[in-house]
């Protein structure tokens, strides 16, 4: 049985507008020793006060929505427990849904989160380059529902709200030039998909490494996964074929695949191939092998994004939109060899 | 701007009761070419009922409250991602808290939840054994609110919702018999916190299996983590120093520990160790030694799990609390040798 203003009242026998007055400090008299038995009442019959009513006094609900296209990915997790945390500990439960690649349900969740009247959302959807209708929708949707927003890689939004990035093109820079420092010029490239702006980034970091290295681009050597393990195994056979010697990953969980297949085709890691990943997710340190790989403040950046997203409930938006830029960092474990061949 | 129905009887020059008439499909008679326009004019600005409104007159927020151990583990992330998405096609959103290990937010958390009048709760966090303050807080606290409730490993309620159990001693029974039938004597466990009954339950499993093979059981073999990959870094050299020819891993995050220092230390799996993990999360498979292990069927409880809940939320409990036992399997890579020692 959930406990009303009502049970409290008929159990202390006083008037609900008492223990209203007692339990939601409205303003209105009551004697004290009321005060303490309608308190201890409440207590021991372990009292929550309605939140839906306090939402509609208070226009709060406490509430931070999080739209997410897939924790099964640990980029993504980490980032989702960091947020919780970090919401909770200002006193949020955070209320979130899950969006189909497609994005199908994207408008109608949305509108869900408004319905929540969430205090403000979070979105951890990549931008999607080009005329895909449901990520339209989506943007425009938010762009009316005026929720208070922050988001990560990121959404067209004339929302103001701050804009929490990372350096993706120059982590594809960084991850390819040290492997044309260790002599690689048949470099093939494992990406997401093509429309997403995080997965153009990375291929345009690709490219200025290359360019700058004297070396032709050749679309033949990017394979396309999806960023899930499981779309990148057919990617080793298929730029092995090319004829390529090291290998980018635009994400660790893609390069686990390479690791999968090169052990089944008993190619060896870094001897046959060089391989070097993006994230710096905390398995690559328990490979036999460990992967190099780019890292990306993910803790640090699902701090912020909750601090700007509170500082932007409580105080509104001042001056321009906010965009914080995060920087990758190389860390070299001992998947890359020398080219000897 | 969030639209309210006051905008829109503005907008439309009707009054807010017509609105709410067509919106919320109260009684109340308006003309067809009024909720037309409302109905348009609605589509338009995106107009999104006030769920907090909605709540307080229907008594359902349409909210599944989750409160988890640790989203940080990949058995919880899957039982958790599942779980969304199951909610999701239900018309729920989750919303969700994570409890820190020692439970010190337990009740505070599972109030908070009351106070959102989630319409259920479901409960990962695994059951306390022994005289933990925090945790019969928690309980009695969760047995006063009366929200259906569903758990998963498990807590003990007279609330009379489903639980839903995995066989946590058979998972260590078939673990260690497995190592015992490759020769194998003096056998390492790696255990999560003791007073987890799912710790108790896999070390009663270890036992059985012991006992069968006429293996006295030495408490000094076990080696005591908290699940976290991190825990278990210090397991191998001190299991290898009691002369363990053979692990038991109680889940498989801890198991790559093993992994980790074995490259660490020059100890070769499966020649110098053989080991066997618990849960089967998709690593297991990347890995140079493909890791050994007991399946969970995590996906299919957290279905259930789902499932079961809306059912109580939707009907009410009938008859008996519903207990679901679901059985381990053992998936066998290349972890093991047999004993030559």
């Amino acid at each position: 049985m959930t406990i009303t203003i009502k049970h409290i009242a008929e159990i202390c026998g006083v008037s609900s507008s008492a223990v209203s007055i007692v339990l939601s400090g409205k303003p209105g008299h009551v004697s004290k020793e009321k005060r303490a038995l309608i308190k201890e009442t409440a207590r021991k019959l372990h009292y929550t006060p309605n939140q839906a009513a306090v939402s509609l006094s208070t226009k709060r609900s406490n509430l931070i929505g999080i739209l997410a296209p897939d924790l099964n990915n640990t980029h993504m997790t980490t980032l989702f427990i960091t947020l919780e945390k970090e919401l909770q500990n200002y006193g949020y439960t955070v209320a979130c849904n899950v969006l189909s690649p497609e994005l199908n349900e994207g408008q109608r969740l949305v509108q869900r989160m408004a319905g929540l009247r969430v205090d403000g959302l979070i979105l951890l959807q990549p931008l999607l380059i080009g005329e895909n209708e449901n990520f339209k929708n989506l943007c425009q949707t938010l762009n009316d529902t005026n929720i208070p927003v922050c988001c990560s890689d990121t959404f067209e939004l004339s929302n103001p709200g701050p804009d929490v990035r990372f350096d993706w093109e120059k982590a594809g820079y960084l991850a390819v030039k040290e492997l044309i420092d260790n002599g690689h010029r048949v470099i093939g490239c494992i990406s997401g998909q093509p429309d997403y702006a995080v997965s153009i980034a990375r291929l345009e970091g690709y490219k200025r490494a290359l360019k700058e290295a004297g070396i032709a681009y050749n679309p033949k050597l990017i394979f396309y996964g999806d960023y899930s393990r499981q779309s990148a195994l057919p990617a080793l056979a298929y730029l092995m074929g090319q004829k390529v010697t090291a290998i980018f990953s635009f994400n660790d969980e893609m390069a686990f695949a390479v690791y999968q297949s090169a052990r089944q085709y008993r190619i060896s890691i870094p001897a046959d191939v060089s391989i070097i990943g993006c994230d710096d997710v905390p398995f690559s340190d328990v490979l036999e092998v460990p992967l190099s790989t780019i890292s990306v403040p993910n803790i640090e950046m699902g701090r912020v994004m909750a601090t700007e997203l509170i500082a932007q409930i409580n105080n509104g938006v001042q001056g321009e939109r906010k965009q914080l830029l995060y920087e990758p960092a190389l860390i070299l474990r001992a998947s890359i060899a020398k080219r000897t061949i």
